[in-house]
């Protein structure tokens, strides 16, 4: 039921997965999900609008679509879930209904952000689910986010950079400081499968320099809308400018096919929505505007990590026997 | 003797403020200084490099061009200085030999950004002095962009926002919570001229919704390392794509007119460099590879913040008689 154009959306998107094999089960008001009789349907009777308050809004919506979701994961009717809906909501869903891993203290959301040549994104964690952390909580972000990148992009031995204000050892806030030498010890590496490269910039959020960026929320989702914002301030005034005159239009026609694969990579449909990681189940949260294609890539995505057991690896990690 | 192509940018740039009617003093190694022979020159035997470690070098080099022109200044020799060689070092110097305000907690570097099709730039501070900052401290901050806004731009009433992780009062680490209910204050607001807007994302940043954005320099330095790095990114890739093909080259002659003023619009170098608000002279640092046309506007705009005495301004806000 969330989404900028739900349930129409998430329908289609639903429909495209089908058809590449994958099994569906839409949760929400029956009535509204028209062209949907050939899905397995889990009626939930209430919805959480896009901008309501989520923590609130899950406690007293019951029967909503996110709600019953998140229990459909948790009772085994389904393997994972993908909304397009209002992220606190869908975040605060998963970890009151799923439940956390044992021994992960807090989820944190993983967002992708291209690199722009290379074939798998870097993925920075925490993206805006702890606006406030501890230094061993960002050590735990960097175990997850190694697993799921090599789990999802198998990437053999992802390496984890630290987000800070400069490239050495010793710049940072006091708990980048504090991360920074707790990342340092061999043995978390080694359970993960990581490498610790440093502390990294941000301007080398779009560079091949590491796979995984770990930083606490309020800094990821600061650094996140910094670089969505100044991407789409540049690409708008640039698409003023193909049009500011008939040579600038003809010279636009020109261009197209060679920018073409540009926006297509700079597009965030391209490499799927952001991942609740520390919750005991698949939890995929996409953008709202998601088109139909992204939604069924990023379902697809949802099943594969299912069939991966990237649940199972992360409680392995975080409670060995 | 600072600057990727010093000492030539520096003088060549001095040398163009000059032609502008503003009375120049170069310090430096004079037998570095080639073609300076119609400037004064005050004579400084050691220069601090690009990447040496800022405050031991400024503690240790004490005949270092950067320590004997914040000297300058000290003594009445000069009215401001501007460099475009290393920034801590820079910032070292100028608070270590002009001293602070009276009444300022912290000096903070204030870095304009681009606001495309505004006549002037959101100011943030701070962009880097301080990883750690105080709720007060952040206030300070909101004092000096606002005055500094003003005596540059002539912004009548500027306003500030507070950068968080949601517009939504209430949004933001411990810090910025602390810091909104601070500035929420009209006392200090009607002091300095200004208004308090509320939160803004890191996606308002090239954004007219405010004037001044403050925040710690750890935040601040990453939101703009991700914001230069994204826009380099992208250019990039479509630089790389304008040149993919004869037809793209074509197409790419033909929007060169219309994509010269976005390019243009988006440079460094229009919008001048970073100033260290909080010290007892005005301290201008430019990027390291400023043009020397960058520079002579450096230091126009470090003359006219000089004879409009913004640093007497930001005394009488912070040690009223």
């Amino acid at each position: 039921m969330g989404g900028d154009d739900a349930p129409q959306s998430v329908v289609s998107g639903a429909r495209l997965a089908a058809q590449r094999g994958i099994p569906i089960v839409l949760v929400g008001q029956p009535d509204k999900l028209f062209d949907a009789a050939d899905f397995e349907v889990i009626a939930a009777s209430q919805a959480i609008a896009m901008e309501a308050e989520a923590a609130a809004s899950v406690r007293k919506l019951k029967d909503s679509s996110l709600v019953r979701a998140a229990e459909a994961v948790r009772d085994g009717r389904a393997c994972a879930i993908v909304s397009a809906g209002n992220t606190g909501a869908a975040m605060a869903a998963s970890m009151l209904r799923m439940g956390r891993i044992r021994g992960v203290s807090r989820p944190a959301i993983a967002t992708p952000i291209i690199v722009p040549g290379r074939a798998w994104p870097n993925v920075l964690l925490d993206a805006g689910a702890n606006a406030e952390c501890s230094a061993e909580w960002l050590v735990q972000f960097a175990q997850m986010g190694a697993v799921y990148c090599r789990d999802r992009w198998g990437v053999a031995e992802p390496r984890v950079g630290l987000l800070s204000n400069g490239e050495e050892a010793g710049k940072g806030s006091p708990l980048v400081k504090k991360a920074f030498s707790l990342l340092e010890d061999g043995a978390w590496q080694e359970r993960a499968g990581a490498a610790f490269a440093g502390n990294v910039e941000g301007r080398n959020l779009l560079e091949d320099l590491v796979d995984v960026i770990v930083t606490d929320g309020f800094t990821g989702n600061v650094a996140l809308k910094t670089a969505e914002g100044v991407a789409k301030q540049l690409i708008g005034a640039l698409v003023g400018a193909f049009d500011s005159s008939e040579d600038a239009r003809r010279g636009a026609r020109l261009l197209m096919p060679a920018l073409a694969p540009v926006y297509e990579e700079f597009s965030p449909d391209s490499v799927g929505g952001a991942i609740l990681l520390g919750v005991a189940g698949v939890s995929i949260i996409s953008h709202g505007a998601s088109s139909p294609v992204a939604l069924a890539n990023a379902i697809q995505v949802a099943y594969e990590l299912a069939q991966r057991d990237t649940v199972g690896s992360l409680g392995r990690i975080f409670s060995p026997k």
